[in-house]
């Protein structure tokens, strides 16, 4: 039946002639259908970025440009290549040693694409301390050294944005508990690291959140992408790669920075939302357009997901529902129709939802308000 | 894929506020998504008919209101509901005796809606001359009568439309071969009959459409449905019931009428038409769109089908193409493009094709010509 | 890319000859694709039953066939059509005063089939009491009386079992909120009716669920149909109507009404399950069959989902996860892989999930245990 | 409803033990569900085959082993990488000379695979004589040569199969039609090459298969992909990339070649067959399996088909058919059910289609048999 919707709106698009500018501009969007779709907030954009990545020039299978075209299909309005220093298992054919080719690459691929290409790097040793990624590095080249803690210093002298990866990769990590040793706490104390990825390729840690909380470390969640984004993440069956948000006073390589030094972010992963609530409840209320389409004792509402979450909500409103159970669902994209029984006639009232599918720090999920007037 | 494009439709529609007033035609369209589709041609109207279906008041297992329910959502423009004069298998509940409740009840039940409901009813007899519907009937009632021949007379006395069911069915015709009894002859020779099912439920009678051409009858076909048209045609899966369009000078009892009269229809089933191909040929060319792309020696068309039919055609024209073989589709509601060898670079040119899933009388193959420029 | 699997599957069945048997099996099974699936549990058959519906013998727009065929559809055990007793408004065409009718066809029309018919009416009142129904009735006639109480009476007299239908219909309570007048007190005591919908047609009860918990009454929900099933709960869109589902000791008249009396219920509308928790916590651990993958420190799950619902779940095991936050959902027939975070190898150990879209009473969620070994 | 469809398929593999087996197999299927799927005719196996495409280390965007992954996913059984000798556009960063590298990188990546890799490689100079394949090489680097007429000696010298690659293309060919230049006809009297691509990318040229029949060259259709198969095929909407069909004696370089060389092999694009009708018509009728369901007059067939391709059919049987018109479709991988007037009963009778979606040298289409017993 969704084909068959699909025909109808198409058949809509091209039945008035009015529509002939806007058809041009649908065939665009064809292309982005499998676009990850989350709403600015007031006073920021919300920038979809995918802060790890590797191509043939460390040990990923495709060339720069192949990453930019998957991340314009997706939509993302950042990526970095995150090529590794030490490791290029592809030597013999690429034998040059410039660590910053993976990004000029990049960049030339993204011309005239609204893609941002910001430039990085993994940083990969044996636990510890592990693998780190930089970012808005000036020349990856001057990263290669030998003792570790200088390469952190190479990377905070240039003004890099330093994260720790996969803190709970089970080849590091036997038990995959993301712990802290004492070289990650000198790295802390020198100020030589940021951020955390909570969330990398298909792996969560709940115990990274809490490093995070404890730590004011940034969240971050990944793809750590080596071969193809659509095969690994089944994006032909709905599946998509895992983000990072970064909450930033607008789409720039600086202001992105900021915020995620300012800790701006939330990551989205397998329909869950995990960030910064300041940032991530407003978020989540801008997703959820609100019509008010009856009025009485039991109005009726109508509820537009504009986001790509499918929101599980627990209704913790003054009001029962006439037609759902306190837990229930918001779909992605659709219109849900909500009846309240208000038990008086109201011109306005304020309904109120616990996010279930969303954490913010403390493992508590989010309390949204929407007001129907 | 599709789900994801139903997506981005919505977003589009959403997305920008002159949208808003559209949608709510999109919510309306979208209840008649599966609506059958066919273009009208330049001074006639293609009207979407089945003449011949049943309800509970003869052997039926619904109520007429359903029967008008189902015509909606399949966007048909007609129908008349036949129930038999003869049989009523539920006359244990339903006693009384008047055959024209089915119309009063559908006619009813339409109020308010774009159908049409017309007067109808099947005269059921054992073959010779077997199962003929009258439509645009007065009063049923006074077709109820013993001989044969005087129930023909008196739908002619009441100005009726006569044709005949499912000439080839096997219960009454085991070799499924339609042909013409002495009764049958009789019937023609006193003007009694005028038309023909070439295609009633699932099954296709190319005798029928032998006998159609040689006596000058009309070719119909119906789904003399008596279940749920959705289950007998698998709607939901894309199936659809058979049609008949009938091609009239206006919307109207009157012209539809005057259309059949003069033999003004085709056939729609199994993604397969045959017709009368003075309207039929016009009505596939007014089905395609076609947009100019580039100019040059390989010029770049698209094609937009604006109908429910998959056209399988083969290339006629004077050019070969570049992306195609000489046979090949043009889907339903798609835009297809199609390159064209012209070895020069003109400013018009035609192309000519045969449609191979469509027929007219001498089970020929339309030919269109579309003109490019 | 479902389509695809299904593609796949066919081919499986189809090309090794010792499936031909199965294929039979499963071209029966084509047709039952909209089945409503939900495991027995030990002792207990779970009967998905439809107790509340309406045919042309009163207000309802199909044959009492159609709704036998409906439910053959849906994978029903058991229907009950409950038409009107003081409301018929086809009257005029259906004038016999036999409400024991629709019974009597269903019963023929399920002939040769699985599907179990009860005889069933509708009391059909203004508020209070409003609306009953009686199924398990002897002969509906006699409960066509004036005074109200009355009727109740006969009912218990003929041994049915009476529930509470909609009390929060808004025609009869404009604030939707259900609660008991001194009529319903009055039945109470007298022990005339047992059981309460909490979920009639789209609409669901909170207040009705508590009335249940603190009157003893067995919780239903029913779709209360009038027109197709497959319309008003959008079937081939994905959708269901809601049933009750009964915890019988085998599939039969007697044991079900022995199990509805004793409150062994369940509700399911709109991925949510409402129930007598110590018979829908089982159903739920039956719909989950887990196989261990894979020892060590991350030990790999597969859960398979045998039911149709998708189960929204909190961990609230011991462990954490290694690829899922502590709130996920495993979906309908599908296999998740699930990694636990063990700390150790363990030979056996055991999960513990909250069920957030399930309901006992008092709106406690379930809990559910795992035993993985 | 095929999402539905898929569910009860598992299901039935589920919920039976005796299917714990199968289901490993249809995991492995799972992957395999995009796979070009046509059946083996009596005495040959039927190769697909991909036969142009190129990586990194000329001008394509991925490593060869996204190239064997590819294809392995789209069940083909041999490729060749045919990178480029005369351009490198990534020289810059993969500098070394060794053209035989493509090569040894595919044959690595498919070790542990039934994926067939043969060498190959792209003689790409300007028009005359164009761009050519060289298969079956023993070394490539030593056909980087000056003299256009030495690469190809030298080609023959190594044993290989050389084909002339999109002679039609519009960058060569600005009008798009494929004609032999005096330097081709020089290389054919040399028997310099023996194949011409018929179909490459998007593209056809029926002038190319005029040529083929005229100098009797073997047909092929191949991708010449650059970048993924998957976007350039739009392989998750239903796509697929174009593919050589080659007839040999077993699943072997040495067979297949010698299928080549005797002209043995059909060109599968957009749901068209052409190709050497020897062994095109039986693997048509090979698809086809029919089932004699029911005899009579009318008997009721059967008939599966096992193949990728909606096989568009003409009936030119003695029979007319009861429920199609003499053009119809028999769907990829479904059952069509067929009634079939025989106007007496039969024990065994025969059908006789024209394929309107196939076509053998001359442009004509292939007529297949069916025995019905």
């Amino acid at each position: 039946m969704k084909r068959q919707f699909a025909k109808t709106a198409l058949t809509l698009l091209f039945s008035t002639s009015i529509f002939m500018g806007i058809w041009a501009q649908s065939e665009d969007l064809q292309e982005n259908t499998r676009a990850i779709e989350f709403p600015d907030i007031p006073g920021y954009v919300t920038l979809k970025c995918d802060l790890h990545m590797h191509t043939v020039l460390s040990d990923g299978n495709v060339w720069p440009s192949i990453r930019v075209q998957e991340a314009i299909r997706d939509g993302l309005d950042v990526i970095s290549i995150t090529d590794h220093i030490e490791y290029q298992p592809h030597k013999k054919d690429i034998p040059h040693p410039d660590r910053n080719r993976s990004y000029e690459l990049a960049l030339k691929a993204a011309e005239g694409s609204e893609l941002l290409v910001i430039p990085g790097t993994e940083i990969t040793r044996m636990m510890p301390p592990g693998h780190f990624n930089a970012i808005f590095v000036k020349d990856v080249n001057t990263l290669k050294q030998k003792d570790v803690m200088e390469v952190f210093r190479e990377a905070k002298r240039q003004g890099a944005f330093v994260f720790w990866n996969h803190p709970h990769w089970t080849s590091q990590r036997p038990d995959g508990v993301a712990t802290l040793t004492e070289m990650h706490h000198a790295l802390l104390n020198e100020g030589l690291f940021a951020g955390i990825e909570i969330y990398n390729d298909n792996t969560y840690s709940k115990e990274a959140l809490e490093l995070a909380q404890k730590y004011n470390l940034t969240l971050l969640g990944n793809s750590d992408v080596h071969g193809l984004v659509d095969w690994s993440y089944e994006v032909p069956e709905g599946g998509h790669r895992p983000v990072t948000l970064v909450f930033a006073e607008e789409k720039s390589a600086e202001a992105m920075q900021k915020a995620m030094e300012n800790r701006q972010t939330a990551v989205w992963f397998k329909n869950t939302l995990v960030g910064n609530q300041v940032f991530l409840t407003p978020m989540i209320e801008e997703s959820l357009e609100v019509i008010h389409k009856s009025k009485g004792l039991v109005p009726s509402l109508q509820i537009h997901n504009h986001s790509d979450a499918d929101y599980i909500l627990e209704n913790i409103s003054a009001y029962s529902l006439h037609n759902f159970a306190p837990v229930f669902v918001l779909k992605a994209h659709e219109i849900t129709t909500v009846q309240v029984k208000t038990l008086e006639t109201l011109d306005s009232f304020e309904l109120k939802f616990k996010v279930l599918n969303a954490y913010s720090e403390g493992d508590e999920h989010p309390e949204i308000k929407l007001l129907v007037e």
